[in-house]
This record gives structure tokens, C-alpha cells and sequence, in this order.
């Protein structure tokens, strides 16, 4: 009987126990009516015939497409599978359930609608072209584990193309997370962003993005590594968005790996999946933070970082300051529907990152230069921020 | 004091005050997490770094993703605007009022999840490639609206491409309530569908699609008008769709006119929102059946048609018979997903059609061929017949 309990194990489908599995069997999500269709009345106000003359008047102002339907609040999470999570190119009907979650972030965090669109096309004009057919439907639309460089591409083209807030959360939410730890930390400790040398680990979509927003923020110097080492003007072997990169950051011009340029560094921001010695983060500036963002692996694990650092973050829910997107994209999206935004520009996005900062900034210690995802405050700080700025900007419509 | 009241009507919104745009409002729907995302615990299950299994699962074995997302419960309505209710070519946006009214009738009548895709393009190729990339978030595409004769060649090049149900409800809907209603006008009056004639008024996506299940179901012969007159063989007007028509209808090799058509037949269906005389009805067969589906016109007044006719059905909630696409697409879609059928066949149509007709089979009445919208019989009814036919002709998955 014993053995027969043991080889029970074998014949049982552990997806069916295991607690991951069991959550998302049926999806996470739903859709449901916000108003009564109950009797001949409701239908004939909801649907045909009363339906004609709110279809009419949109027609006639097209503007009032806002006013009634559900396009203001509903954000497309747009995905062609090819960088899902840490596991790579998976394609769209694996990566739903990952977009699933994303949307039901959206909600319960920023009381923002989303719609999984899981794309059968890695293709950039198939994906810009297919992205713009169906966005008279939305209110915006969310770019989430596309690859790069083609993410950039089809980020820039969108939104040129579309009147609607376009915004791939893979640079841009971490970038945001990113700069309101790296202004808490600076905060905390006297420093001023224009006297820190920051090294970023990873020329990917995060790497990329997070190294523009600290230069328009203000950071004194950046150098981004890729697996070669510093992305420079001298290297010969990068591509055209690499060879931008180098345009803007490392102005004291350093080569080499990135243990090398992390010699004296102030900041080290790891968003590549690799790893870093405890010998090259001690050989970083006394007081420096580094943030070992990479999942489910940090890139120098807390405990050893510690020794060296005043600041640690990483991107884990089981150690303090964790660097999650959840703290940006809901409030960000919120903020740009709000106030019907034609685009998230880059003063919107650093608003987003100020807000996010400033909801923990009389509470800041080394263990809380950033608030938890849980933390009620979050959304409506960067909420309201964000609409501000589009305001401001000039890229609201109300 | 008297001319400023009158005055401020001319200042208030009218929209504000209408009941139909007041219940528009913000739009109709919302979407909703089915499962909790409160705390950390939650959001590593339901998120990072949980969901990576359940993506590394359905990356190995395809079939999964109708396991473990919201896939096989939810469906895409699809619009291009060119044939929006009565107000013809109207655009994306102001489609979505309808689109939305569809969608939440899916999820209030079937139980099914809906997501309105309204498209910016009316170009056949274009609308078959975005449907197509967009396909593996859905469970099915129902398309709507959507003008003769772009409406065939979309649906028919989406279902030999797409793996998944495609269903042009203006087409199919409205020919499986029709079918039901006149076997039951049949079965009241003791006749076979064998022995009746029929005269479509309108050969556009509803006329070609109710003429095709009627010859289908057995119909002794049926006829369809355009504003030409009978669809023959003899005509050297027709277009490529038409001329097909001509070839499976009209055994009798009729010509002429509508009204002349008319005489000595049998059933009188209209889906054109033009008129019939009452001379022309006059001249139908004794114990005819009239259908003047026209909304909100139909083509001969219930009341006028009542003194010629055994059964007379409208489109309209305020006379008896109401031929309504809701008592079949919510039920047709619900049973497809729920054996996650890969086509919706012939066969399942006519199923529908049995089941829906067989629901008020015991309670026929010339006021009562077809079961109100609002009979809770009717969805579970066409959802079984449906699943089960899916599974006798070989397009169920499980």
C-alpha cells in the first residue's frame, strides 16, 4: 500500500496541485456589463434601437467617442511573445498568461481596464500596422516583452502613428521605478543626482531606457554594459540603437568590462540576468547603491551587497526595496486617460518617477527609498502627477 | 422669467439629458480580476515569478493556453463600421457603442467574454491579416457589421486561415432565428418545409445567409429579391456573390419583380428596410407566413400583414414573434467554446436553429413561433445542441 501511495505521485498531473497552476486554470479575468440588460427597456436603450442615435452622434464629432464607450479606460496589452519574462521567445499563446496578469495589475492597481493582445507576428510593420488597426477601440496601448532593438522601432513608429498614448513598459516602467529609488537613495544619503557616476548592467529595453531618464534627469555620468563591456564611441561593433546610446552617456569615456567601469562607480544598476562579483562591487565608491534588479536572480545577491553599499534594491518581494513595474504603469496609464492624453511624453514619465519617490521621501531609511506595491498611496500620487504633467505638456484633451 | 426657462433648453446638452445617452455613458462594460491580487503571495502567483511556469507549460504543449488563460471564454467582436445597424458606413468609433452592446449582451445572455475590436481599415486583406495576428488572445471571432460582399470573402478567408471559430453574426445569427421561427410557423400550421416557397426581400449578408440555411433545412424553393428584382440566372447584373445565389435558389426560375414574386408564395421574409403593399401580401398564398424583419420599419405593418397571414414575426420588441440575433449568437458561441470548437459548422447552425425552435415547441401559438430574448431556455439550449453538433461533425477539441 505504501509503495502504491508513492507511485500515486507519478500518475497525478502536477499541474493540477501545484498552486500556480490551480490559479490560473480558466484565466484571471473577466469582462462584465455596467449596465442592466434585464428587460425589453434596457435592451432597447443598450443596444438597438437606442444605440443608433449615440452611434450617430460620434459620428457626426467623433471627439465624443470618449464620452461613451469604454475606450478612455481600456488599455490593449500589446505582446508578440518574443521576451517573455526571463524565458525568452515563447510566442503569443504563452505569453497570455503573463499578459493576463498584466491586465489585472492594470485594474486592481490603477483601476485601469486592459485587453490581452498576444500578436501572431514578430514582423515590426506587421506589428506597428496590425497595433494601429485596432487602436480606434482603445484608450491606449501598453508594449510588454517585445524584444529589442525591434521594440524601439515599433514604439517610436506608434506613437507618431496613433493619437493615443503608446508606452512599452519594459524600458519605461522600470526606467520610472528605477530613477524614484536612484533620487531616494541620493535623498538619504545628501547626495545630489548631478555628483553621482552611475553603471548600468544590460543595453536591452531597460538598459536603454533607464539610461535616458537618468541623463534627462540629471545624473552626472552613465556608462551602459552590455556582454562586451561599456557601450562607447570606440567600439566598432554596435548596432545603430547601441551607437546612440553611446551618444549620450559615458562622457568620462571608459572601456572595457564592466567590472573595470565599475572601479569608483556610485550607482550599479543590473538589469541584464548576468552576474557581478563581490569583488567589483567593493571596489565601487564608499556609500554607493546598488540595485541587482535582475529576477528570479539578482545579479549580487542582497546579503553580499550589503557589506558594501548603503542602498540595495533588487527586483525581489522577499527582500527590501524592490524595484517592481506595478509602482508605475497603473498610475501612469490611469494619469494619461485621465486626462485623455494623445501620448506619455518624457516630462510625464519623469513626473511619474518624482510622485513615486516623494510617497515614501519622510519615511526613507535604507531599507524604504521606495514604497511597496501594496502601498495605497502609489496610484493616485502618480495618477495625479501624470495627468499634471500631460496638462502641462500639452498633450491633454481635457 | 417664462422665455429664459424656455430659452435654456436651447443651452442645456440634450445628450445629458437623453435616456439612451445617459445610460452610455463611460461606456457599458468594465473588465474584472477573477482572482486576488492583494498581497505579495497573490502577486508571485498570479504574476512573477509564478506565471513562468505556466508560460514554460503552454510554451511546450500549445493546447494548455485553452487550459490556463481566458482564451477559450472569450471573444472578439469584430467591426470595420461600413454597415453599422440602419446608418450604413459610419467608421470605427462610432461602431463602438454597438460593439460594446454586443459584447455585453454575450456575457449577460451566454455567459461568454467579449472584447469590441473596432478596425481602422475597411480593406478586405488588411481586416484578414490584423483579425489573423490577433486571433491567439481569442476564442473566437464574431464579426459585425461589416458590408456585402467584403462580409464573405472576410469570413470565409479568416475560417480556412484561423483554428478558431468565425462567425459573421449578421449573416449567420439572423438565418438560425429565422429557420426556427418558420419551422415552428410550419409545425403550427401543419405544413413541411418541403412544400413551402419562399421570397427573400434583400440579398445582402442577411438575405444570402437566410436563403443558404433555408435550402439547407430542406425549403421546397425560395427566391431573393434585390432592388432589382428576383436573383435568376437570367440576369447579367449580378455580381460574383449574387450569381452564386441565383445557382442554389430559385428552382422555380422566377423573374420580375418583388411584388410579383409574391404571388402564390408561401413565406415572405424581409430583411431589406424596404416596403411590401398590401396588394402584394394579398396575393400570397392562403396560411402564409410574413416576416418583416426591417428595423425599426418593417417592410409591411405587423397590423396590415395580420389580415393576409397565419404568422407574422417582426424585428421589433413591440409586436409578437421578435426575430432577435440574441436568441442565437450568445448560445452559438457558448457552445463552441465550451467543446473549444476549431470552425462553426453548417451542421451546428442548423442545430441551433432545432434546438431554439424546439424550446417554445410545446407553447406554439401564431403570437408565439419564437421564445422572447429574455426566456432563460433558450441559451442553455442552443449551447447544448451547439456543443453537441460540434462534437458529431469532428471540429471539437475535447
Amino acid at each position: 500500500m505504501a509503495a502504491e501511495i508513492v507511485n500515486s505521485e507519478d500518475t497525478l498531473d502536477d499541474n493540477a496541485i501545484d498552486p500556480a497552476f490551480a490559479l490560473h486554470r480558466g484565466g484571471k479575468m473577466a469582462v462584465r456589463s455596467t449596465v442592466p440588460v434585464k428587460d425589453a427597456d434596457d435592451l432597447s436603450l443598450a443596444y438597438t434601437p437606442g444605440v443608433a442615435k449615440v452611434c450617430s452622434a460620434i459620428a457626426e464629432e467623433p471627439e465624443l467617442v470618449h464620452d461613451y464607450t469604454w475606450k478612455s479606460q481600456v488599455v490593449a496589452v500589446v505582446t508578440d511573445g518574443s521576451a517573455v519574462l526571463g524565458l525568452g521567445d515563447i510566442g503569443p499563446g504563452a505569453s497570455l498568461p503573463v499578459m493576463e496578469g498584466k491586465a489585472i495589475l492594470f485594474k486592481e492597481f490603477g483601476g485601469v481596464d486592459a485587453v490581452p493582445v498576444a500578436l501572431d507576428t514578430q514582423d515590426v510593420d506587421e506589428i506597428v500596422d496590425t497595433v494601429a488597426r485596432i487602436a480606434p477601440s482603445f484608450g491606449g496601448v501598453n508594449l510588454e516583452d517585445i524584444s529589442a532593438p525591434r521594440c524601439f522601432e515599433i514604439e517610436r513608429r506608434l506613437r507618431e502613428r496613433l493619437d493615443i498614448p503608446v508606452f512599452h513598459d519594459d524600458q519605461h516602467g522600470t526606467a520610472i521605478v528605477t530613477l524614484a529609488a536612484l533620487r531616494n537613495s541620493a535623498r538619504l544619503t545628501g547626495r545630489a543626482l548631478g555628483e553621482l557616476r552611475a553603471v548600468i548592467s544590460g543595453a536591452g529595453a531597460a538598459g536603454m531606457a533607464i539610461a535616458k531618464i537618468l541623463v534627462e534627469a540629471g545624473i552626472g555620468d552613465v556608462a551602459v554594459c552590455d556582454r562586451k563591456g561599456v557601450v562607447s564611441t570606440d567600439r566598432t561593433d554596435l548596432t545603430d540603437t547601441k551607437w546612440q546610446l553611446a551618444g549620450f552617456t559615458n562622457k568620462a569615456n571608459l572601456s572595457g568590462s564592466l567590472e573595470q567601469a565599475l572601479g569608483g562607480a556610485d550607482v550599479f544598476i543590473g538589469v541584464s540576468g548576468g552576474t557581478v562579483s563581490e569583488t567589483a562591487v567593493a571596489s565601487m565608491a564608499e556609500g554607493c547603491f546598488i540595485f541587482a534588479m535582475a529576477n528570479p536572480n539578482p545579479e549580487i545577491h542582497p546579503e553580499v551587497a550589503n557589506r558594501h553599499a548603503a542602498v540595495v534594491a533588487t527586483g525581489r518581494s522577499d527582500y527590501p526595496n524592490q524595484i517592481n513595474n506595478v509602482l508605475a504603469f497603473p498610475g501612469v496609464f490611469a494619469g494619461a486617460l485621465q486626462v485623455r492624453a494623445k501620448d506619455i511624453t518624457e516630462g510625464m514619465k519623469l513626473a511619474a518617477a518624482e510622485a513615486l519617490a516623494a510617497v515614501v521621501s519622510e519615511e526613507l531609511s535604507p531599507e524604504r527609498i521606495i514604497p511597496s506595491p501594496f502601498d495605497e498611496r502609489v496610484a493616485p500620487a502618480v495618477t495625479s502627477a501624470v495627468a499634471a504633467a500631460a496638462r502641462a505638456e500639452g498633450v491633454a484633451r481635457r
